[in-house]
């Protein structure tokens, strides 16, 4: 059995290095960094007292956020795709 | 006009407490807090050097990364449906 390939890249995160280990392509951990880092900056301008731990939790709290109300969403369409399929 | 209800609550994060505000109900907050402490600890027990700063940065990481994929996976549903629906 063939494994996946797995892509590792050397990310810059706030400041700090990481590297990342994933199956998909360069591009998207690049992007995945970018966005990581973007959304860090955006709390750390709103609140600029926070220490880098609850900086990242909290860009962790917003992100799961949309993760699971996107997921919501994905599952009702998806229901709303197979009954039509019926 | 009428502001949109917002929900403020406490919450514990890899044992440290965080007040979250939002939009959404009280069980999704919780849920989406219980869910990045959770993702918080796999990552320790994955690699228990890492310090909890890199540990959240890890967590957004891996949560952006689901959400990315997520996204696109959604969007070619929509369009899919869209199609169908002309």
């Amino acid at each position: 059995m063939s494994q996946p390939k797995k892509t590792r890249t050397s990310v810059d995160i706030y400041g700090r290095n990481y590297t990342l280990v994933g199956e998909e392509d360069l591009h998207h951990m690049r992007l995945v960094a970018s966005t990581v880092d973007d959304t860090m900056r955006e709390i750390y301008q709103a609140n600029k007292s926070l220490d880098t731990s609850r900086i990242a939790v909290l860009t962790a709290v917003n992100t799961m956020n949309d993760y699971l109300k996107l997921k919501e969403d994905y599952d009702a369409l998806l229901k709303k795709t197979e009954q039509k399929e019926d």
